[in-house]
């Protein structure tokens, strides 16, 4: 299973973001050829801290090559570059290639 | 759905690290009751900078009450206090209800 995070520090306005991000940014995130899972979730810290994000969406992919082909497509172009429209607490990405150890 | 990552810093000797990972963390990890989903998977940048963490976890729990009796747990507190015995570049944790946009 393969899986990109995109993980949003603490916006300035909590409440605009979340209302950007589902309105437009999902709907955009959602035409990236090859995606088989989306999900998305505010951060909670395990202790009294802050926690590192303020949320963290996750896009599923099957293969190594559906990852690429989906990285490398127009789609995902405009949904990064529209990331800057509304992450004000900036956005820090990465790949995976996940074992599954349980489920 | 709700989720715990745990994600690992670069560690000073990455194979100690993934050695003991997966004969010593991993057993002690899979007995926190209620663990429904446990993924591991190294981290790539998308682009030449180096990734953020270099392995994370994701555990996953059917409910709220699930997860906070798994966080709650003694084996949880036994597989959270053996992270100081392999994770030399410390260890990032939070958690997440997550929504599930598509798949």
């Amino acid at each position: 299973m393969f899986k990109v995070s995109v993980c949003y520090g603490q916006p300035t306005d909590p409440a605009a973001f979340d209302d950007y991000y589902s309105t437009v940014h999902t709907p955009l995130a959602l035409k990236i050829p090859g995606l088989t899972r989306f999900t998305a979730g505010k951060c909670q810290s395990l202790d009294r801290s802050d926690p590192p994000y303020y949320m963290v969406a996750s896009l599923y992919f099957d293969s190594a090559e559906s990852l690429k082909h989906g990285l490398t497509s127009p789609e995902m172009k405009e949904a990064g570059a529209d990331v800057a429209n509304f992450a004000t607490g900036g956005a820090t990405l990465y790949s995976q290639r996940e074992d599954v150890l349980l489920g």
